[in-house]
């Protein structure tokens, strides 16, 4: 038998893809399919399942269609299943026949849907372990893979942007979150590597994704949406050990009394008390956030800076106010920002006018050139007071030469010594523009100080998780 | 004497003005504000002091200028002085004589430049009183007001975009964070009445400003940012009576021990423990938040919606994942989300399919049509066991008539029962153009559950200042 982690692998790398229930309307479900897989350039074959069509002798967007899957005349690594969960048992038992060790059950129908749904999940499961068929879903988006030209998502690219390649992959329990969250990205620009909606996941559970992606050289970062966690032992067991390897993000929503209600009428599961489950993530060595735009937050740290070594971060501004909201935001996520040694206030002052305040923050003023910024971030680099930093230059003011500031930062950046984050505010067009060609050279940019601060402790958490001892 | 509101009123409505350190150089902080006098369309005199170039017969942007208030031949209302303070007191003198009735110091080098500053200070401070001269600042931007055509701020429009005409004023201790807030006013498309940058606020303080815009009848909500307050019970005092007439929300930086620290280097007063200002602000009935962010949040959704007359929150939505993180982002501000009576659940079954959860949130699933999302939202505006909704529509679900969806919104929204707040996920540019109508039409829409949970939080908090009795 295939190692489970080749066996995944089909989900984002298979050779032949049959979509079973290829529809000729569009706006179905089954044509969205087509149209994707077409879209995302897939380069395998892709045979079309749709009996009436085939026997019509139609095409859907010029691709053949066949009466059923045992028609097609070539092996399939993976079906991609859209039709009414009731005929699904019945195609399952030719997809044993047939072989294929990978199924994808977009169809909702099941768990979620009553006692005839939860009878019908069991025999699907039950088919599938004997011919040993790995399942993802049902109730599920399935897989995205943009550098793997994989798209599976009934989403259409129109309403749902999907975000670029890169090392950021996301497994979700809820499709619409995960689709929300790739348009999100999309917007953010913000890469992703593997995409994966599990659905009901009878099979294939968060479990089996996290350790697929462990080993997974083009995912950097993992994240997480959950509303329950069905086999906790294998999640704690698997993430403990995958979260040493790469970080592992977690949104779990049902964190409330009336969210953990809502989570039962949602997907039929229950939830259970969320401190249970911050005791989980805790050991397992999960950064947990609570919103979607956190998650991002986060992510965009993670994928792009050392963690750091201890929780003391230097800050760097031009703007007093934003000095004291910086200092704020960091203590609201349990981070420090001790004051400077006098020996290294002095180093600073041998550079930057007496009148400076370089107790931590560091301010510049409204008289901050860029030489005073590389001074500075370079000197706490070097600083054994200080395990990360975030600057804020205000690029409007008039005397900052911005170019040479961000040109300053992203040397810094790539000597990767400490985390180095930047908050700036977007005002202009112009500064959106430095601030995306600063995360284009992997330094993280955020628009206030709360959310750089929400980065900066996520490398202070990852460092912390990486530093305890192995069991 | 003038009532203090003719006094203030000066500030953002003069209707003649000089500005004393007018420069002819492009960049120069005495130039830029000619700029921006100009580019607001100023319809007043408008007065030049620069002896220099009025002995060689220069102008400035084609204005005469002169060599002192002096020999203006005028009389000036407001004189905005961007000097050195060193000469300060002289012209302040010179004010004192032409009986300037008001002054705004944009210069810094008093107070928090140390103990030579505190005597300038005390020195000018001095002059304005036995003169009867109103003073803002100094080492603050002035004030700002696109309705009544003012702009003393020396940031340029083409790196501190200003907002359009609004109805949210907004008062800032700090130049650098009060600049930052009107670019993200004008990104965010939130228009503003009023601006005022008080800095060091020797004489004119947030309690002189908050009393003035409580009856400005183009100020509906009035913003603060704060680092310190000098006089506390002035402002709780001015703030008490205000925050009945319109509500006030506060920034109020320096939150944490790190923060406070910052502070004192950056202005040079004491912000004293955030407790005391937490008790403060609760006497006083002024919404607190913590960042920049949601001070927009809170705004946006106190600017358009009725309050709240309790906590208790319907959530109408099309994507389960989203109902569930928006009970939790709800429970993040103690807010109820009840689960809705039976007979009221009976009713909403009448016209929703029967495996529709309509506990609460009411999930319309993937199938949800517009006519669900009005029928289930008028059904909830007209019960009383909720007190205000939020509407979460995935508008880039195929099935769903996303114009119908608003329309029906907009509606409900203009009777004005209930507040009704939106979340949308802004996939495309197609829905970020449907939230921004939304918004123009009176309806605050939000990017993400938490932010939408955060304004109607605020529409609650100030439901609950209005009702607190009167001393």
């Amino acid at each position: 038998m295939d190692s489970i982690e080749t066996q995944i692998d089909r989900f984002f790398n298979p050779k032949s893809v049959a979509i079973i229930g290829a529809s000729r309307r569009p706006g179905r479900i089954g044509h969205i399919v087509v149209e994707q897989m077409v879209a995302a350039k897939y380069p395998g074959r892709l045979y079309l399942i749709n009996p009436k069509a085939a026997k019509e002798g139609h095409h859907i967007l010029g691709i053949k269609t066949y009466a059923s899957i045992k028609d097609c005349g070539g092996s399939i690594e993976l079906a991609i299943i859209v039709i009414p969960a009731k005929y699904i048992p019945i195609i399952m038992q030719d997809c044993v026949e047939m072989k294929v060790p990978n199924v994808i059950i977009v169809s909702g129908g099941f768990r979620e849907s009553g006692p005839v749904g939860v009878e019908l999940e069991n025999q699907v499961l039950d088919i599938a372990k004997k011919g040993n068929i790995r399942v993802l879903g049902p109730n599920c988006l399935g897989t995205f893979s943009p550098g793997t030209h994989i798209d599976t998502l009934f989403l259409p690219e129109s309403t749902t942007p999907r975000p670029r390649v890169g090392r950021i992959s996301f497994l979700t329990q809820s499709g619409s979150v995960g689709g929300s969250v790739m348009s999100f990205a999309y917007n953010e620009d913000i890469g992703f590597s593997k995409f994966a909606s599990f659905g009901n996941a009878i099979d294939v559970d968060e479990g089996d994704l996290i350790d697929y992606l462990e080993d997974d050289d083009d995912t950097q970062v993992t994240g997480l949406y959950l509303e329950s966690i069905n086999r906790g032992r294998k999640f704690i067991n698997i993430a403990k050990r995958a979260s040493k390897v790469k970080p592992i993000i977690v949104i779990k929503a049902g964190r409330s009394k009336a969210g953990t209600r809502a989570v039962s009428s949602h997907t039929g599961s229950l939830a259970g008390t969320d401190r249970i489950y911050d005791a989980a993530f805790e050991a397992a060595g999960v950064i947990r956030v609570k919103t979607i735009g956190e998650f991002f937050d986060v992510a965009r740290a993670l994928v792009n800076q050392p963690h750091a070594k201890g929780n003391r971060i230097g800050v760097i501004t031009s703007g007093g106010g934003f000095g004291v909201m910086t200092l704020d935001a960091l203590a609201d996520y349990n981070l420090e920002a001790p004051e400077l040694s006098e020996a290294l206030q002095k180093r600073l002052h041998t550079k930057l006018p007496y009148y400076y305040s370089v107790k931590n923050p560091i301010d510049l003023t409204g008289s901050a050139t860029a030489e005073q910024f590389a001074f500075s971030m370079n000197t706490l680099l070097d600083s054994d007071e200080i395990d990360g930093i975030i600057i804020i230059p205000l690029f409007m003011t008039p005397l900052l030469d911005a170019e040479q500031v961000s040109q300053a930062i992203i040397e810094a950046s790539e000597h990767r010594k400490k985390p180095i984050i930047v908050v700036s505010v977007p005002s202009t067009k112009e500064i959106r523009k430095r601030m995306f060609n600063l995360r284009l050279a992997g330094v993280p940019s955020y628009h206030l100080p709360i959310r750089g601060a929400r980065g900066m402790a996520a490398l202070v958490e990852y460092g912390e998780i990486l530093q305890r001892p192995e069991e």
